[in-house]
C-alpha cells in the first residue's frame, strides 16, 4: 500500500555554534545547500509535497528553497513558520495545517543531509501506512542519546519508549539503540497526538518525541528501524561537524566513482561539490576538485591540482596539472584528444574542437576553436573564432575590449599568429594568413598573406645601460 | 604564592636522527623552530628569565634564540653551554649559577614544542614553591618508558619514584603513568639535589630523574601533574616525528579555527604556520597554506590551492585558485570586494584598493591600485601607482627596471592601457588616457588622449610560410 | 644451498572489477605498472628466469613487460599463454615446461605489487631446496580466507593443509593464519605435482593450492613463512583495493625519506612516482608529486604544490610553490642556489646554471642559462642559448617556430631584454646589449649597442573611447 508521502522539513533553528550569519541549513555540503541534500531525500522518495518549517532566516531559507525544488519540480512545496521556536512538536504542529490525512509524513532535519532515500523509502514501508516508524541508530558509545526501548530483545520488537539518557536507568543505558530524529506517521495520527502535547519540561517545550507515549498509549504499534551508519542521521551543528560529513560525503563519492573503475591516485583528495559523469578509464590524479556539472569522456586523465568546472571534456583529452576551468553558466566544451595545460584557464564560452592545444599561461574566454589549433604559451583568446590548425603565438592577445564593448576576433584555417601580437578586434585574419611577431593588427588581412606592423630595428653603437644610482 | 618562574631549556642535543646540519632544537613545526614553541611556553607561564641550555651548534641556536626572544621581551633570556654532554642532570648543572634562590624552576626541553602554558601552570602550581612536581602522562602502551611509582592508588597520591623500565618489577611494568621529562622545583632544593648527582651509571651520565631519590629522602613532597595529550609532551627526534607533530599542530589549528566560524573544506589539508585572524563568515578551500601573519576579514573566500603569506585581506574579498601572496615585510594588502586570480601573484608591497580586480597571470609588486582597478590577464605591475578604475590590459607590462635602477610608473584614473603594451618607466600616462594596444610609451602622454606607438601595418600578398627542413 | 630461483608471474586474469580496457597487471601503482613491481621483486631475489603466464591482453601484456624486464636486464623474461584460463594450477602447468629442474619456483602474483624481497628471500630459504614453503599471513580477521592448518602450534610447525573457509570446523576458523598466494616450491616437486591435479570442485578449475595435499602425501615438508604485513600479499582487484596499495606505497616512500632525513611537510600528501633521491637537509612543503628520476641535492627546498619529474636539482635550489618541472627524455637541470618559480615551468632541455631566476609565468624549453641569468616574469625562452647575467624582460618571447622549422636564439653575456620583446630565430644579441622594450627583433644584434624597433609614439589630444553600445 504506498500511501502519499508529505516531508516536513525542520529548518528552523538559529544554529548559534555555526558563529555565522547564514542560517544554519544554507551551509554547504558538496557545494550544495545542507537542505537542498535534505530535499533529494524527499524527492528520493518520491513525496508528494515538503513543507519545510522556517523560523530563523526564514527569508534567506525560503527564496533559496524555492529555487532549489524550482530545480527539481518533482514535489509540492511549502513553507510553515515557525515563530517562536518552542521545540520539535511545536514546529511539526505549524506544519500539519498544510498535510492531508490520506497520507504520511516523514519527518527530517534540514541539517541532517547525509540520509540516503533506501533508508528513507525502509522507513516508511516499516510505518506501513498505520504505524509510527522511528529511524534508530546502534552506536558503540550512546552516552547522552535518548534510548530505544523496545518490548522484547528481537529486533522486531516493538518500541515502548525513549528514554532520555538522563532518567534512564542503569538497565537501559546498557541500550545501544537511540533515536535518530527521523520518523514516519500516518498524518492523521501525527495530528491527533500533536494536539496532545504539552510543555510540561524543564525546558518548556513542545517534543515530537513524547508522540511515542500516545502512541503506546492508543495501542498503535510504534516500530523501528534500525540502522548502524551514523554518518546518515548525523546533523551539523558546527563548522568541525560540517567538514567532518563534508569529508564522508566525499569519501563516498569518491568510493562510488571507483566503483564505477575511475582511478583516483588518491581517494582522500578528491572533491566533488556536483555531478562528476565518467567515462572509462578515466584517471584523476591528487587534489582536484569538481564542481558544478562536470562529463568526463573515456580515457580522459586529469593531472595534479586541477579545478575544474561545469564542462565538458571529450574522449582521451588530457588535463595537465594545474588547470582551471569553470564554464559557469555557458560552459566549456573540449574536444577529443585535445591537450590543456599545465597552468591554463578555460573560462564560460570556450569551445575547443579535437585535438586542440592549450599550453601553459593562456586563456580561453568566450571563444571557439578549431580541430588541431594551438595556443601554447601565455596568451589571451577572448571572444575569438579560430579556425583549424592555427598557431596562435606565444604572448599574443585578442584586444577584444574597446573600454566599452566587446568585439570579435576571427582568425582563419591555417594562420599563423607570431609572438606578442595583438589583434584588435574586430578583425579577421584571412586564411592561410601569417601575422608576424610584435604586430598590432588593427585592420583585417587578406588571405594567404604575410601581415607585420613593426617598428624599423636600429642598433645604436656603444650606448651605455643607466648604472646603479647610490643613493644617500 | 606566586614565586618567580625561572625556566631552564634543554637545547644542547644534537639530533642525530634528524641527519641534518640544522640543531635539532631550530627545526621548524608550523613555520617556527620548535626551540620558538619552548620560548612561548616560558612566556605563557609570565617566566622571569629562561636559561637555554646550549651544546651542539650552540652559537646558531643561541642567535636564533636571541631572535625569538627579542621579538617577545617578556623575559630575561640568557645561555649556559654543556659542553660536552653529560646527561640531563649534568645539563641542568649549568644552568644553576645563573638561577636565584627565591624561585621557582620549570625545565623544558627545547625539542618538545606543543606543552601548553595552562599545563606547564598546573604543574608549578602543583609544585607551590615547595614540592617536586613532575609531569606525568598516562600512556596505553608505557612499554620502555620510566614509570611513576606512587605511594598509593590514588590520583593524588605521592610520587616514591620513577623506575626505568628495564628495572621496574612485573607489577610496577603495570603502571600506565610515566615521567614526561617537564618538572617545576624550587630553585634552592633544586640547587642542593644537583649537587648531590653522581654519574654511577652504566651511561655515566648525571641523571636529573635522580633528584627524586633525594627529595623523598629529604622528605619534600614528590607530586605529579598527570596529563593524558600525549602530544603535549612527544619531542621530536626524527623527521617522522617532526611530521607527525606538524599534523597534530595543524589539526589543532584548524580546529581552533572552525570553533570561531570559519569554515574548512578540509581541515586535514590546511596548514596555518604562524597567525591566521579570520572575521566572520570565512570560507577556505582544500589545500591552502598560511604563513606569517595573515588577516582575512568577514565573508573572504579563498579557493583551492592557496598559498597566502603577511598580507591584510578586506571585507568579502574573493581570492581565488592558485593565488600566491606573499607580502614579506612591506605586506600585502587586498580590498574589500577585491577579486584576485586565479593564478594571480601578489608581492611585497601590493596595495590593492576596494573592487580590485587581479586576474590569471598577473604578478602585482609594490604598486598600489586604486579602488576598481583592473588587470585581468598576463600582466606586470612593478613599481606603479595605478588610479581609480584603470583598465589594465592583457600582456602590459611596466618597465621598471632599466638594468640598474627601478623607477615609477603612474596611471592616473580612468586611463585605459590596451593590450601588450610597455610603459617604460619613469612615465606617467594622464588621466582619462588610452594607450593603444601593442604601443611601448617611453614619454608621459597627456589627460584624455589617445596614445600609441606602433609601426604601420602592411601585408604581403602570397607570402609563403617556410616549409619543414627534413633533415638526413 | 643457493639453488637457481625461476620465478612463476601470474598475469593472465582480466580483472573485470578494474572496469578498464587496460589489462589489470598493467594498471599502474607508483607511477609504474603492478607487474613492473612484480618483476622488481623477481629482481630482488636474483632471479634465474621470470616465465610470465598470459592470458587477457597477452599481447598488451608481453609488449609491456619485455620493455620492463628490458629496462632491467637481469634475469630471462620468457611468457607462456594460458588460454583459457583454467585455474591457478593450471596457469602454472603453462609455465613448468619452461622450467628447469634445478631449480626452485617462486610463483608471484602480477597483481600483488609490494611484497618485499627480503619476504620472499625468506621463503626461499624456508623451501631451501626440498621443502614446499608457503607465505603465509596473520591475519585479525580471517574470515574468508582459506586456513594454514599445522601439525602443531609452535610457529615452526609444518603445514597440514590449507583448509577453504567454508570448508572449515569451528577450530580451524580460529585459526588467524592464512595463505597468501606466494609459494616457493623445488621444481622438480612442482611439476610432479601439477601432472597430479584435476578439476573436480565446484569451479572445475585446477588449484594449485591442490599440491599441499601431495606433498604432504609424499612426504615432502611444507613449511610457512609467515609475515604480519598485510599489504605484502595484497593484491589489486578493484580501483578501491589499487587506490588503498597507492597510499600504502606513497606512505612508505614518504617514511623512507624521512629516515633518510628529508623534512616532509605533510608526509600524507607526497606521491612519489619513480626515484627520488635527495641530499641532506631538504625539505618538501605540502601537496608535491615527483615522477620519474628527480635528484634534490643537499639543502633544496620545494614549495607547496609542485610537480616535478626527470630532473636534476642543484644544491640550496629553491623551488616555490606551483612550480611545474617535466624534463622528459631530456632531462632538466637546475643549477645550485637558483630560485624557480612560483608558477614556473621548466620543460625537457631546460639547462639552468648556479643562481639562475626563473620567475612566475615563465616557460623554459630546450634552453640553456649561464649562471646568474634571469628571467623573472610572463616569458618563454625556448630553443635559447643564454648567457650570464642576463637579465631577460617581462613578457618577451622567443620566436623559435616559424611555423614549419625550429630556430635558436643566442643572448650573450650581460644582455639586457627589455620588456614584451620578440626575438625572432635564428637571432643572435651580442655581447652586453640591450633591446629596448616592445621590439621585435629580427636581424642579430652588435655587441654593447642599444638595438630597438619600434613605431614613433604620439599623443591624440581629446580623443574619445568608444562608449557602451546598448543593445534592443
Amino acid at each position: 500500500m504506498a500511501l502519499p508521502i508529505d516531508v516536513v522539513i525542520m529548518a528552523a533553528g538559529k544554529g548559534t555554534r555555526m558563529k555565522s550569519t547564514l542560517p544554519k541549513v544554507l551551509h554547504r555540503l558538496g557545494g550544495r545547500a545542507l537542505l537542498a541534500h535534505v530535499m533529494d531525500c524527499a524527492a528520493g522518495v518520491s513525496a508528494r509535497q515538503a513543507v519545510v518549517i522556517t523560523g530563523h532566516g526564514a527569508i534567506e531559507v525560503e527564496a533559496a528553497c524555492a529555487m532549489m525544488a524550482g530545480a527539481r519540480g518533482v514535489f509540492d512545496l511549502k513553507f510553515a513558520r515557525q515563530e517562536p521556536q518552542l521545540g520539535t512538536g511545536h514546529a511539526v504542529q505549524q506544519a500539519v495545517p498544510l498535510l492531508a490525512d490520506d497520507g504520511v509524513t516523514l519527518v527530517l532535519s534540514g541539517d541532517v543531509p547525509l540520509t540516503q532515500a533506501a533508508t528513507l523509502q525502509a522507513l516508511i514501508d516499516q510505518c506501513d501506512g498505520q504505524r509510527l516508524a522511528l529511524l534508530t541508530l546502534a552506536m558503540a558509545d550512546p552516552t547522552g542519546y535518548g534510548r530505544i526501548v523496545r518490548t522484547g530483545s528481537q529486533a522486531s520488537a516493538q518500541v515502548r519508549a525513549i528514554v532520555e539518557h538522563k532518567d534512564a536507568t542503569d538497565e537501559q543505558r546498557k541500550i545501544n539503540e537511540i533515536y535518530s530524529g527521523i520518523m514516519a506517521v500516518p498524518t492523521r495520527l501525527l495530528r491527533s497526538w500533536l494536539a496532545r502535547l504539552d510543555n510540561k519540561n524543564a525546558q518548556n517545550e513542545y517534543y515530537l518525541t513524547d508522540i511515542v507515549k500516545f502512541a503506546v498509549a492508543d495501542g498503535v504499534a510504534v516500530v523501528a528501524h534500525q540502522i548502524t551508519d551514523a554518518a546518515q542521521v548525523a546533523g551539523v551543528n558546527s563548522p568541525v561537524q560540517l567538514a567532518e560529513l563534508e569529508r564522508i560525503y566525499q569519501q563516498r563519492q569518491a568510493v562510488a566513482l571507483m566503483e564505477q573503475g575511475v582511478r583516483l591516485a588518491d581517494p582522500g583528495r578528491l572533491d566533488v561539490r556536483g555531478m562528476l559523469v565518467c567515462g572509462q578509464d578515466v584517471e584523476i590524479d591528487v587534489n582536484c576538485v569538481f564542481e558544478g556539472h562536470v562529463s568526463l569522456a573515456a580515457g580522459v586523465r586529469v593531472g595534479a591540482n586541477c579545478v575544474i568546472a561545469n564542462c565538458v571534456i571529450g574522449a582521451g583529452a588530457v588535463i595537465h596539472p594545474f588547470t582551471h576551468i569553470d564554464g559557469e553558466k555557458l560552459g566549456v566544451q573540449v574536444g577529443e584528444g585535445a591537450l590543456i595545460g599545465p597552468f591554463a584557464r578555460l573560462r564560460p564560452g570556450a569551445q575547443l574542437g579535437a585535438e586542440v592545444h592549450i599550453g601553459n599561461f593562456v586563456e580561453v574566454k568566450n571563444s571557439t576553436l578549431a580541430k588541431g589549433a594551438k595556443a601554447n604559451h601565455l596568451a589571451y583568446l577572448g571572444d575569438a573564432t579560430v579556425g583549424e590548425r592555427v598557431n596562435y603565438g606565444a604572448g599574443s592577445i585578442t584586444a577584444n575590449y574597446d573600454g566599452a564593448n566587446k568585439h570579435r576576433t576571427v582568425i582563419e584555417d591555417d594562420v599563423h599568429i607570431g609572438s606578442n601580437c595583438v589583434l584588435v578586434a574586430p578583425v579577421t585574419i584571412g586564411t592561410g594568413g601569417t601575422v608576424g611577431g610584435g604586430s598590432t593588427i588593427t585592420k583585417s588581412t587578406p588571405p594567404e598573406s604575410l601581415s607585420v606592423a613593426r617598428g624599423k630595428q636600429i642598433s645604436l653603437a656603444g650606448w651605455r645601460r643607466p648604472v646603479k644610482v647610490v643613493k644617500g
